[in-house]
């Protein structure tokens, strides 16, 4: 049997990879008069006058809805809301194993932002946090910005934010390792779409002034013409030399490069033209940019890739799990930009000084220390910041 | 420490009532590959080509969600969408525990009919159905009509339907054990809510020629003022003789009375003037139309409440989580009142003729027999309804 067959047999087996217990045991009259009529009604009456006790009397504290629209899941595309479950279900099972965090599969029947948001909106009071999943670029960012505006929970685009904080974690420890400062290198993004454009957001914030954002045609800079508002937005704050070359051009001199985009797009000899002691992380899945032995032929200086047979896998199972965790711990009412970098800073720190090495910028997808390790930093960054309400 | 503060007590121990955990366990980076990427790309290309596949390869297929918009909560009234969700943990509990369903709550942010009706459809492809609850009539009566017009799962609004399937019933056994035929007896309903309109409807449809249903203001009738739309119609379709008295004198002959409206308002007077043998399903909570001492005294044969602490407990538990595994067995499209009639006919039958006598018309809610043959009554009429799909 080949793997797909396989994976098609495991899961008819499973009959879904999640399942609703009951906590609350009913066998008799007197439970059911506890966990139900007439004993339900005190908890509804304490709800009532302070809805925050929904995080006390209900699962609220420890739950988030993963929302999907089916418009850009994995690398199938568009394949339809209900054909996305399975993708939310094994995400659902990965919140639990690894942050233990209750998580819930929904999928929407809509391609409408304002029907999604209003529809995420109406039933964000069931739950303590939304990860969306899986939502096509640039519509990913207009429905995540609406629903924080008007949700008072954590709103998280996980294809977005998880991926960015993860890049961002092995960024520092690479940067670390070749010696250099965030503050001056160049780094070159390949892939102008979800990722990409939340990356880069991240990369500003912490200090990266030298930025360019590739996509298909070439570098995009401001004034750029057949670029998406979101993208327009991205080169008026990336850029800032108006630089309007090739992907390769633009990689000349680079200090780093970080593929979100496509496989087989850059050579050894692209590499060659970086600058010494170069950082790729060649992420499209499953094939990267750049094979890592490419890279290693090219000069790299350390590789990584979202592949789990090559060192230094860039995923963000490492991020999510932990940082709903901590936000559900302090309540929080979102996640921000200084949430998400204490994240990452949190992953970079696990690897100490000693163990520091080119294949090992980044902690493994099953090194268990990191849930917890992001979880405290994001708990105690929602709290600095004003957002915790616990 | 009393009852109300030992329920408070309970629910902050349980931490939420329900909690959602894996099926699929992902240890290592072999079990990721199946469960996640890249394994779970197939069963969504499958689900991609043909959508009932989600029934085979998500938990669609034993999925329910359980929705209130807040606005009728047990007896408490309008209190709002996430103070209706100790209610709404608790029934998934049920379902799980009764129906071996897995029942998961939301609130919606919304009063507004049509608002609520989209959202519902918008996440009606995660689900094997949908469980309505505490929401406020007449607009749960519409809610349901337009859901059931636009979704392709079953809708069963369970203050309706569920309270009407557990009266039928009882009144089929009560009827056999006072041997009085269903076409030829005089019923009187007080309640003209949604639970009183779904009775109604619900004995119609049986055979139940003489009916008169009684609110605030006494009998409804055709032609009358001051009652809505739904409550109209009900009007037109029972009370043939347009009889316009009070609840008192409708009683006058009744064979039946069936209460789902507000305490003591029955008296053991005016069970006198009700024809010999008469039942008296007084099913007001906690308090109801007339307690059964006084329903006894007044010579009532057969006399069932919705208390656990008498005899005859008239209880929806008997019903929903076996008409939603039937339901879910067969990937019903809808619930219809075959099905509903069924249900009712599978529990009656589980008294013997031996058993039957006027403390016994109904079993137990703990009765473990009843789900599983009310799931295959209910499985059997939606296939021969022609609403089953497997």
């Amino acid at each position: 049997m080949d793997a797909k067959e396989y994976a098609l047999k495991k899961h008819r087996e499973w009959q879904g990879k999640i399942e609703i217990v009951s906590r609350a045991e009913v066998k008799d009259k007197e439970s059911l008069a506890v966990a139900y009529t007439p004993g339900v009604a005190q908890p509804c009456l304490e709800i009532k006058d302070d809805i925050d006790l929904s995080y006390v009397y209900t699962r609220r504290k420890n739950l988030v809805a993963v929302i999907t629209d089916g418009t850009a899941v994995l690398g199938l595309g568009d394949i339809g809301p209900e054909a996305g479950m399975p993708v939310m279900e094994g995400k659902c099972v990965l919140f639990k194993e690894f942050g233990g965090v209750d998580a819930f599969p929904l999928c929407i029947r809509s391609k409408d932002v304002d029907e999604i948001v209003n529809t995420i909106y109406m039933i964000s009071g069931s739950f303590g946090g939304i990860n969306l999943e899986d939502i096509s670029a640039p519509r990913c960012v207009e429905i995540e910005k609406k629903l924080k505006e008007r949700c008072d929970i954590p709103i998280f685009h996980d294809d977005q934010h998880g991926t960015a904080v993860v890049v961002l974690a092995a960024l520092i420890n690479a940067l670390k390792f070749v010696k250099k400062d965030i503050s001056e290198v160049k780094t070159v993004i390949s892939g102008c779409g979800a990722a990409g454009m939340a990356i880069a957001k991240l990369l500003i914030q912490i200090g990266n002034k030298n930025i360019i954002m590739c996509g298909r045609k070439g570098a995009i800079y401001e004034g750029m013409e057949g670029i998406n508002s979101e993208q327009a937005y991205m080169a008026s704050v990336t850029n800032r030399e108006k630089f309007s070359g090739t992907l390769g051009e633009a990689l000349c001199g680079a200090d780093v490069f970080i593929g979100v985009s496509a496989p087989n797009i850059v050579t050894a000899d692209m590499v060659k033209t970086m600058a010494d002691e170069a950082v790729v992380f060649a992420m499209a899945n499953p094939i990267p940019e750049i094979m890592p032995d490419d890279a290693r032929a090219g000069g790299a200086a350390v590789i990584g890739t979202g592949r789990s047979d090559y060192p230094n896998q860039i995923n963000n199972v490492l991020v999510f799990p932990g940082v709903f965790r901590g936000a559900l711990d302090v309540m929080a009412s979102d996640i921000n930009d200084e949430m998400k970098i204490a994240a990452a800073k949190a992953i970079a720190s696990l690897i100490t000084e000693d163990e520091l090495c080119a294949e090992y910028v980044i902690p493994s997808p099953f090194d268990k220390r990191v849930a917890t390790a992001v979880a405290e930093a994001v708990s105690e960054a929602a709290r600095k910041t004003g957002v915790a309400r616990a």
